[in-house]
């Protein structure tokens, strides 16, 4: 047995558990700034959706993404991982059809349970977007439908071989792959439901509807920081030490200075370090870096998250502004700290960190031609996640139906959709509207 | 210095700490489900649960389980570890008294933690049957008991190379050596207590008790995932790619398949997806993965997964009807959950997956054989634990006592046992009497 | 490339990303033990403290701690660890400026990594212990001029290769350098606050001011025990089989040990097992077992966690008496905890377990030559942490101001100062002046 298999695997495994735990996170997150009254719905939302990405990214997902096709979708090895493989055999040598991961030599389900992982994220970034509104079941069906067809079609264009990897995009742990197509499938979702009863005044101005539990988030938010350490290192698919020390340290750094720069701004802006700034602040700076972590210096890091946590505060309250109702961030932290971090990509990459890359990005001297096959990527995604997902959306609107009554928003989902209440032990104040 | 022994000793000490942090899994699980006045004596309880284990394996549950003896318990090397082992010499070099685990060349204090953690398993899958009403001093006790005496010795039977090994019985990673063994011991104690005040009415029907606390729930639902990607893959006590990764996958959609089954029929029969029964929907499909995780295919997982978390729902329901109550379902989880996993071995293993183990199961056209083995070990297992269980639930009732006052019951534990109250600062309904 | 560089940083990381976990750990801990109305202003604490740790560790106290330079700081590669470094060259080989560390070869990054987070632990430790009474700004500048100047300067002392060093000291995994580092400079910080306001009656007797979640406490224990098998094991910064086993079975026995012993002494004195106590035995033996974890048996290893948790009961209670006000219990458990945890180095210690390190100890032949220098330590580093901290919140308090107004005390620091409620759905009760 061959120890650089056996050692990739172990780490590619423990680092796709990392990715698998980022599933409490999301949910903790989401809910610990929902309202107590939603607090079941949002839980389930986040748990059900990664049973249910399990079996859309096996039952077709995977193979759409990473089965050899065309620069579209992947058209060989479609379903239930039915394809031939023969890894641990690496480049040239192997003779699968999943060859777009043919640079690892971890054994095929290896591959799959990390990538599956990724696909769980994106459909999990969507549920916070939408929540304190929207029907469970669905929910359910959007999740599926992202997970089985429009992630891994995006995916193909990027990770698999496509398109856009012809084109020369680079995003190494998703900025884009993951990120913003969860940002823009929700954004499709928001649109289509309309914000919750109360957000917006009869005056049109923004109100406040402050999250249950800070503990909560807070929790929720660290065990993000903790499972970024799985998502972007382990992106390597291989236990390089070089590669993932690094990335290790750019994916903190960009936390770090994504919190700080957040919760400065806050200060000044709002008069006050909103913890909730501070927190998004810092998911703002892990998405910022996702893209680059391997292709930037650690200063790099500290100023691309920096930028991405004031990216945060300034979208979270333009959201507001333009009354897109996002009751957690969402938006913000994944699609524009997606789009900012792929970018900055196109900026800050130098080709002395990883040879053979990115090449140098604009700030080192490579000119705009990295910047702007990153603009295309991020372009291109956008259109086609958000206009596929609005479809989706709108048919599911048609059919089943995507939002819950107006009685049941008032009530709270978790009696409505679950028959649960969350905390029934404790006495609850009104909440608004 | 070898790689392979560094290696795995890595994998299997990482394992054990996710094993070790199912801990705190339970802990939520459990306490999430039960009422607000009794959380800090259900924390405690699985909190003070592994300390006790811990020092229980050590001096002398070890010994018995792993030590060489005869077919029914160890005999040598039983005090604290004091036996002779020259590990990482495995197979037929090793000489050391522990030769159940000689397979293994990882280090006798790596083989010891990992085994301690599924140990200290088995004993916090009874806390949550028996809470809301245990005293806590009694309890410890018990689970004294249980990790020092019951758990090694029937444990030996099975992976210290016992009878029950000899007779071709398989449990991988112990759907039957620690799951069932938990609910058994905890159905024994179950039916010492006796059902919580107000559990079931004068009319005789079952009362839903609501569990305080959903977030708590969840996450420790989403820990326990988590912790079994330890649990099952780790059972390998090596760093073998192809099987960890093959069982990484397994355990996943079995998860995955329980959680989606369970809330499906919840759906289908209480009227809406309870989240009660989507988490334990999950940890059924779990519980039944766990013996086969190496054996059955992918597909046959998710199978195999589905129908424990219809069991699950089933089994919640159908204790409710015979008056046993156990506030956290985990006797449908760990009991129904780990007979079916024991027995789908063999219905569902496939030599070609796991060559030289198991052989195959009946649906794959091995015949009866193994399957007769499997409901063997079942049955012998559920015997003895129950029975021996029982002795000694109902020595302590008549030494310490088992349950606390009707007055301490309702006024809840964490006054009357501990003196903490959970949650001071906020105002609390009043609870089901 | 080498199987064992690779090795040793998988390692070294994922038991760093545990060390980091601990972050949430104390969070948890603390604002747990602490009241509803101070919950935001806690978990930011805790959370900005890291991203302060990054940065401060990053732009100056690495250089400081692991620079080549004299017996007291480092002098080399002090800014944004711009030295020359030759890693994975080890030993005689490296030609590197941070020669300190130069017996591990895993890359540069690696090595900062993972003292980046021991960096980051230090301060937070800090946190409970100044809880519900100081300014957030206030906080983060004391926290950035720890790990940036305090922290790093006794770290090299110690394990930079200084004068403590070259005495005979040993601390394997920071018993002194990190928590009494933390504990020292949170009693000075302690002093120069002053107790909450209702601490103390005007009797001058101690009232109890009970933590608001008990759950979120009892989930940080969990969270920091899983962390402490990073903290200790990865200490060896290299997967060396025999030792990490080693290291992982003492960390858990003295754990375990701790909370038993401090539960039963609780009993004895309080009258029952108060969860406190539990939880900050555990805590106190995990402190007491990291300095000695690789030098000490097994068998020294119950002893040990089992007196230091002791100690944690004991020493909770004499502050309370002394009137030193530390709402979390941290100076106990990491002040009281750290020493009898370096001098335990010098009292059990054995050769024969880490051949060429500590030798023997007092209990095991060795005389009083070890236990004397560690005693000179733990001296040493009392009155410089201690004393310099002081003085740097003389300076905070002469400028910035340290403690929040009276009326923000009463009210909560929630409000004053973040402008957030942590739980806004829930009623709150009156809390306790």
């Amino acid at each position: 047995m061959d120890w650089k298999i056996a050692l990739d695997t172990v780490w590619v495994l423990v680092a796709g558990m990392l990715v698998f735990f980022m599933n409490l996170g999301f949910g903790l997150v989401e809910s610990g700034f929902a309202r107590a009254k939603n607090t079941v719905n949002i839980i389930s939302k986040n748990f059900i959706v990664f049973a249910v990405s399990s079996v859309a990214f096996l039952i077709i997902g995977w193979g759409l993404m990473y089965g050899d096709g065309n620069p579209f979708f992947g058209t060989q090895g479609l379903f239930m991982l039915g394809g031939a493989d023969n890894s641990p055999a690496v480049g040239d040598a192997y003779t699968g059809v999943y060859s777009a991961l043919s640079w690892t030599g971890v054994p095929l389900l290896a591959k799959f349970f990390f990538q599956l992982v990724f696909a769980g994220t994106a459909a999990t970034i969507v549920s916070g977007a939408v929540a304190e509104r929207i029907k469970y079941g669905s929910f359910m069906v959007f999740s599926f439908v992202l997970v089985a067809l429009v992630y891994p079609v995006v995916g193909h264009w990027i990770w698999g071989g496509g398109w856009l990897a012809g084109l020369g995009f680079w995003d190494f742990a998703g900025s884009t792959v993951v990120h913003s197509v969860g940002a823009w499938a929700a954004l499709a979702g928001v649109l289509v439901l309309g914000p919750r009863i109360g957000k917006f005044g009869k005056d049109g101005k923004a109100r406040a509807i402050p999250g249950h539990n800070m503990t909560s988030a807070m929790t929720g938010a660290l065990i993000l920081w903790l499972g970024w350490f799985g998502f972007n290192p382990g992106s390597t698919m291989a236990a390089d030490p070089g590669a993932i020390s690094h990335i290790v340290v750019t994916t903190n750094m960009a936390a770090a200075a994504g919190a700080l720069a957040a919760t400065a701004l806050a200060w000044v802006v709002l008069g006050k370090p909103d913890i909730g700034m501070t927190i998004n602040g810092a998911l703002g700076g892990l998405v910022g870096i996702t893209a680059g972590c391997a292709f930037v210096s650690v200063g790099s890091s500290l100023i691309i998250g920096g930028i991405a946590g004031a990216i945060v505060v300034g979208g979270v309250l333009l959201l507001d502004r333009v009354k897109i109702d996002d009751p957690v961030g969402a938006l913000a932290v994944h699609g524009m700290g997606g789009i900012f971090g792929t970018l900055a990509v196109g900026l800050f990459a130098q080709d002395a960190i990883a040879p053979g890359t990115t090449g140098d990005g604009l700030f080192f001297g490579g000119g705009f031609g990295l910047l702007g096959a990153q603009a295309t990527g991020v372009v291109a995604v956008a259109a086609a996640v958000f206009g596929v997902s609005l479809v989706v959306w709108l048919a599911i609107k048609a059919t089943l139906g995507v939002r819950v009554s107006e009685e049941e928003e008032l009530e709270g989902l978790d009696i409505g959709e679950h028959g649960n209440r969350a905390y029934p032990d404790f006495v609850q104040t009104e909440t608004v509207a």
